[in-house]
């Protein structure tokens, strides 16, 4: 076995998720996994912490790529679309995983200590885009409310890029999923700034 | 010790509360919790499966509250209005725990065990607020979106409840957070509808 193979977080990345569907989650170990990707141990500890991070390789770099481009955002953009821009620049690391997307999600669903491990991936997320929203001058609670709702913009640009038949980015689907969430707030009344309605009656 | 006591979940609780905040949530069993509450372990069992759920009672309560409030709201409602009304049902259920609310966030916030089982709680709130929609006849993506983005308004409206000086309700931050977000997504652009502006350059 050489020492050194290019791609190697992909290909144990690959062979996690063949073997995972193989034989299952519980059956599988970091040393099946290793050696299904023709690589060492100890080569997979220098990439994953543990056997459920390999599901989860590349969130890091997403967090990096979100943090980058919420600095590098023109300052005169609204929070939304600060949080939008992440977004749309971390789409194309996702194209690549198209295809075993949908794999992967069925093995993280079917599994509550890989859901616990993606909730926690994706509080850090929120963590990162609030501390972002937060260096342009966002109040804490409202970095984090603005956090959250890209956050949730985001799943369902994810899941609706999966499911794509016409296999439009994710960029796409952002933009989409955030005006679908434009247009549903705009529906919300502002009972709280009006004042109840005074039913006027004709003068007799 | 007599075998009925009134409260006993409540007295349970305030119980576990002292307790971890006295030795730490490592430090403190079952049997600590059921003795300081004057109640048995076999009580403990009977209302919570295991020492972490003591910090999440009512959630299954809060969960059946959103349920109702949805189900029973007034078919003309907006979505977003459906998810208000859900919360500013539960808000009553809150004001007894205003007190205990920054102590048990400051428990929850040291433990990642506790923060797990608090992420699958409100996991499964957003679940229960997508069925909701989705029985009124959102199709599923715009349920799970406008769910996970009515969660964000009700974790911000209970950060800014737990420290209101004023000690408004719940009902009355929930209402304000979907205001902030409403005016904060009115200031998104519709580029996806937009065609690239061209540049008019004047006749020579």
């Amino acid at each position: 076995m050489s020492r050194w193979k290019p791609n190697a977080l992909e290909r144990l990345r690959e062979a996690a998720i063949e073997l995972f569907e193989e034989r299952g989650y519980e059956g599988t170990t970091v040393a099946d996994i290793s050696s299904r990707a023709g690589l060492t141990e100890r080569t997979f500890f220098r990439y994953f912490s543990d056997k459920r991070e390999v599901l989860f390789s590349g969130s890091e770099e997403l967090g990096a790529v979100f943090a980058g481009a919420m600095a590098s955002a023109p300052k005169t953009l609204a929070p939304l679309e600060v949080v939008a821009a992440a977004f749309e620049a971390a789409s194309p690391l996702f194209e690549p995983r198209r295809a075993s997307a949908l794999r992967v999600r069925a093995i993280v669903a079917a599994h509550p200590e890989l859901r616990e491990r993606e909730l926690m991936k994706t509080t850090m997320l929120a963590k990162t885009i609030a501390s972002g929203l937060q260096a342009r001058g966002a109040p804490e609670t409202t970095a984090a409310l603005l956090a959250l709702t890209g956050l949730a913009v985001f799943q369902t640009a994810l899941e609706r890029w999966i499911s794509d038949a016409a296999k439009r980015d994710l960029a796409y689907h952002v933009r989409d999923a955030l005006l679908a969430l434009r247009r549903e707030l705009a529906r919300v009344g502002d009972r709280s700034v009006r004042r109840p309605s005074v039913r006027r009656t004709p003068t007799l």
